[in-house]
């Protein structure tokens, strides 16, 4: 790992590029860090002044007489290579380079970019950039803005990374609104050296870092990323937006998991995998970071609501319904206390409604009845300023219930608007209580709040063993690729199957009449004839599926007329066997799971299968190998989990074999990562809920 | 219709309670009406005052020597027949009722109401109210404040009507911040009389209101509010929360129809159905409420996005995708266009992204290559504050291109907190252009007008003329009802479905195994086999259902066997026949279409049907009688339309006979009001597209 104490806590910076010029970025630089209060020396360097906003400057970083932490580089991108030999020749060990043209601008410009990274990487340097807004620490002792955002940033507990840079001045200029702060601030820009995960790695023992956001646009190892990621998250959150969802990313395929696999879907899996909360829209992320800045992890997940009036808690019920959130049921001795204290008119089951006329001590008294209930583990007060301005003391009330109940979140919604009216702007609380506007956002941080909740509760279950039948594999496989054949026939792959502990109906391959016979007999009927072929994707287009054959005469009858179908389809020699299965009665429940590579990433898919795979998409992705988390994650990810329990005309199915199932399939990818594709679809429930795999395709 | 002029445009008012207790509701009722410019005389009333806050005070209505049009009460709920007795007496015609104390506080404050609503009948008196926090109509003309919300509005032009008189308040609150404003506001209160309905009537034809908002927690009269919602909804937008969604609503039933249909889910088919926006949260409809106001209807659909930064012009298009709005693609003269004016390394495709260096000029020229453009219909308008300072005239170039583009919204997103900082205040616009924070919130507004666009588009084509057997499913019922039995026989549905022409696989009905031959022989095997019991509800529970039947050695068997079934099961008597019908070979394509009587409206439900159902709830409801557009609507609401199409081992169903079988349904309970639930599941799909109703049921 990287040590950036230096970039991020430097004791003297130059600013490479400084300018007396209103409105430049060497301008913008200067003026951000001197007016930011930082508490080292900073020297401006730009060979055609003296003085640049009082301070000295140098025609060079060579020519500064002390030694310096960290050069701020804004020069044309032509000249980046010239400063950064200079800083070798100073001992300058950081960099940010702030200038743009490089990767971003064609070949020319990622020429320049290569050069620069190799000239680092030889010399030992660190570099972040470039094209990038530059860096900030908002810590006491350090006071850092290395950036050209047009304000200082509100300082807080927030560690921000970006591959934006114009989002990170956004963010900046709505700090205020946004309720929170930010401890450090990195612009990514083309991450020629440092990136993502190495900000990431940085923040993970930084104290002053309470939680990780960022906002990216792709995520360059995926692999890394996962074991980065899964250890930090559970040290501190991690937000991210990952941008680019809407870009068409599955590849062309012949495999239901392939052709769903979008790049996008993945980046949910993993994220999801390894704790990281995903945002979708910027406004969601800031309203999360208050709540998990602000709130302790609550011991358990009823939410109390207490309202003033009763319309927004009607909503508030309804938004906790809308994101998962259950409330509490109240014990009659909490209501009893409630209704001892509060108007008639109140309602005091939850939510409770003290009514607009209840006074500040009663709303007071209220909210400590439910934070003291054992039976609320996080309180949502909403409280609208309605008449008689005698209510500034609430907020007041909540931050000495905030000490008195520090394990119960306590988060707040005020309808107000308090910069523009002096009269109720002292109403909003100034204390670190999480406050919104609407209630909507309250929920959304509050639900996040739980989400991190359960991730910190998961166990690490190690995965059991398995017993499969590797040898096996291996003969099929090196056979396959021997011959140069990718896609094994749906014989191979059930056997493959087989060796792998996968539950399955009975069946046996047959080459003659004989043979099939022989096996259906076995087995018993009625069975099910399936081509097996190594030219033939997909058997039923050319009607090589047979199901319901009930006797031996049928079977014979319907044995010829598959020879003939393969006639006159040119086929027969392309056949390998023809499997004859066990029928599984009446079942329509189908499941689906598979696997595609992407990267260098297996990605598992698990949800509705058989038809309905690409008409409805209810599937879930997680990255493999799964963990015991990810299947059972898999599992319930889908509507597909209301077809695996208990249904009309079929009994619920064993989860525990449900979550082997996946795991055993994960583990002959893990075994065999040659394989590319993989689709057990359709997995069936039959109507004993018991699990059966009754088709398979597997592609290297 | 009531007529509500001089209500919400009275010349003078009476506040009756009026108090000079600072902080009372009297004394802020009085505050408020005094402040806000009101155009008229005010009178206070209390007999034990003789001036309050400046204005002259009366013992009662009746002692004020001038005419009053409204009296706005404030006494305790006891005393509220007497001031209105005194009001007929003065000869005032309306009355707002702030007092509480009525139907919400029990039986007691119910009968104190229900005496004043017949009291008010009787003098034909208007009142809206109790319990509820007033009126305000913010005309130039009217200025009337009479309600007691802590400030003053801002004035706009949303009618605001609320069952939750806090929430007014709160959105009082909140306006400056929501940057838009009211024209009229209604707290409903109890509505012992005038309800939401009057309210919508009232604001139908009246200009200064330019779009409806409503905070519902009930909908009393749902056939009256579709007519009136229908029709009003075509002049201007109403836009409704109605809350109370999470209460479980659902009756008790036999059919999957009416186990399914919640009071909430019907309430959103009502709302489409008759064009009203629903809106989920507060937040997101004041968003809307924003776009609807400042921006006119687009001619097309496709959207450009002008970002000077990459980040927010990505997530955007993210976003676009989420709300399902298109982006334009633009040509190669608009393409070309911007090239020639902007940086050379801006991207010139949508999202086009002028880069932080562009000026405010390349800025402008680019808004209005891209408002000249024939493919783009509506411009988001994304602008960060990055540095240098020279960008004010942005809002100003916004407002030229918005008078010079009249018929396409522009949108506009500035990340700032204009609040928190003077620098920064004067680059967000003081134009009527909405303006958001975050890229999500303009684009919701954008989604929704978009839907409004469809809905105004909305052809209201007639209803085609349908050849009906009505005389026969008269007699099934008739004699359904004389025995008194309720629930239709699997026989008697399928004959009633037969009578109203829905398309069906061939099938008889066999009362011996003779029969059960001959009908067999006639429609062709494979058939199915389904008992039809007066007692059975669910067949499948007792094996009554016996598929894939293939010759007559077959049917013989089964039949013995089934007749055995019954046997066993004591359920002989019971029968009314076994239906043979034709089997639907290998499809797996299940709808569900279904009708349950909610009140004294049917609601009709579609979407994924067979197992499913229950399982995956991929269904809509609409109300009956469906029109064209309904019917439409039930058959692209859900995922269900996935499986109508073409997919692997089966073609596309006919949308004309799909929406035809709709209608029929929905004919058969418009003709036939008695019958409370219908399900028509499994509606199949055979392999060729043919759609075939295969199961019915019947609850009278």
């Amino acid at each position: 790992m990287r040590d950036l104490t230096k970039m991020m806590h430097p004791k003297s910076i130059a600013i490479v590029g400084a300018s007396a010029k209103l409105g430049s970025v060497g301008n913008e630089l200067v003026l951000r860090a001197t007016t930011a209060g930082f508490k080292g020396k900073i020297f401006a360097i730009n060979p055609k002044c003296m003085d640049i906003e009082g301070l000295p400057c140098y025609a060079s970083v060579a020519q500064v007489p002390e030694s310096i932490d960290l050069a701020i580089i804004a020069v044309p991108a032509v000249a980046v290579l010239g400063v950064l030999e200079d800083c070798v020749q100073a001992n300058i060990k950081n960099a940010v380079i702030i200038s743009s043209g490089f990767k971003e601008t064609g070949e020319k410009g990622a020429v320049l970019e290569t050069n620069i990274a190799e000239f680092a990487q030889a010399n030992e340097m660190n570099i972040i950039g470039p094209n990038c807004l530059g860096i900030i620490n908002t810590a006491d002792d350090v006071c850092l803005n290395g950036c050209f955002a047009p304000i200082q940033p509100v300082a807080g507990s927030i560690g921000f990374a970006t591959q934006s840079g114009a989002l990170a001045s956004g963010i900046i200029n709505l700090l205020p609104t946004l309720k929170t702060g930010i401890a450090q601030m990195v612009s990514l820009g083309n991450q020629c050296q440092i990136n993502a995960l190495d900000v990431m790695e940085m923040w993970e023992n930084d104290d002053k870092v309470k939680q990780i956001l960022m906002y990216l646009e792709s995520i360059p190892n995926q692999k890394l990323f996962r074991e980065v990621a899964t250890r930090i998250s559970k040290k501190k959150p991690i937000l991210i937006i990952k941008s680019g969802r809407s870009a068409r990313g599955a590849q062309a395929s012949v495999s239901h998991t392939g052709s769903l696999a979008g790049d996008d879907t993945t980046a949910t899996g993993l994220f999801a995998s390894c704790g990281v909360i995903r945002e979708i829209y910027l406004r969601d992320m800031f309203n999360t970071a208050q709540v998990l800045e602000k709130c302790p992890i609550p011991r358990g997940e009823k939410l109390g609501i207490l309202t003033n009036a009763g319309g927004p808690g009607i909503m508030a019920t309804d938004t906790a319904n809308d994101l998962g959130i259950e409330l509490a049921d109240l014990y009659k001795n909490t209501t009893e206390k409630l209704r001892a204290i509060l108007p008639p008119q109140a309602s005091v089951a939850n939510p409770v409604d003290v009514i607009a006329s209840a006074t500040a001590e009663q709303y007071e008294e209220a909210a400590n009845i439910m934070l003291g209930a054992r039976e609320v583990d996080m309180l949502l007060v909403i409280y609208l300023y309605i008449a008689g301005k005698n209510d500034l003391r609430i907020t007041e009330s909540l931050q000495r219930l905030k000490e008195k109940y520090p394990h119960k979140p306590i988060v707040s919604v005020f309808m107000t608007t308090p910069e523009y009216d002096d009269d109720v702007k002292e109403v909003v609380p100034n204390c670190d209580i999480p406050t919104f506007r609407f209630v909507i956002d309250a929920m959304h941080g509050l639900a996040r709040l739980i989400e991190r909740k359960h991730y910190l509760e998961q166990e690490n279950e190690a995965l059991p063993e398995f017993k499969v039948d590797k040898e096996r594999v291996k003969k099929i496989l090196t056979e396959s690729q021997l011959l140069g054949i990718n896609q094994l026939t749906t014989m191979q792959s059930l056997q493959i199957f087989e060796a792998y502990g996968l539950p399955m109906p009975r069946f046996g391959i047959a080459q003659t009449l004989k043979d099939a016979k022989e096996i259906a007999q076995k087995i018993s009927y009625p069975v099910v004839l399936k081509l097996s072929s190594k030219t033939v994707t997909h058997k039923s287009d050319i009607g090589g599926v047979i199901t319901n054959i009930k006797s031996e005469d049928e079977l014979v009858f319907w044995w010829n007329r598959l020879v003939d179908r393969l006639n006159k389809a040119n086929l027969v020699e392309s056949l390998d066997g023809i499997v004859v299965m066990q029928q599984i009665s009446g079942s329509n429940r189908e499941l689906v799971a598979g696997v595609v590579k992407k990267g260098d990433v297996h990605q598992f898919m698990f949800g509705l299968g058989g038809i309905f795979v690409e008409a409805l998409k209810e599937v879930t992705f997680r990255p493999c190998p799964l963990t015991i988390q990810d299947a059972d994650a898999l599992v319930n990810g889908t509507k597909a989990k209301n077809i695996m329990g208990f249904i009309r005309g079929g009994m619920a199915t064993d989860p525990q074999i449900m979550r082997e199932t996946l795991l055993r399939i994960s583990k002959l990818v893990e075994d065999f990562p040659e394989i590319n594709e993989i689709d057990a679809n359709p997995l069936m429930i039959d109507e004993k809920g018991k699990l059966l795999c009754v088709d398979a395709r597997i592609v290297l």
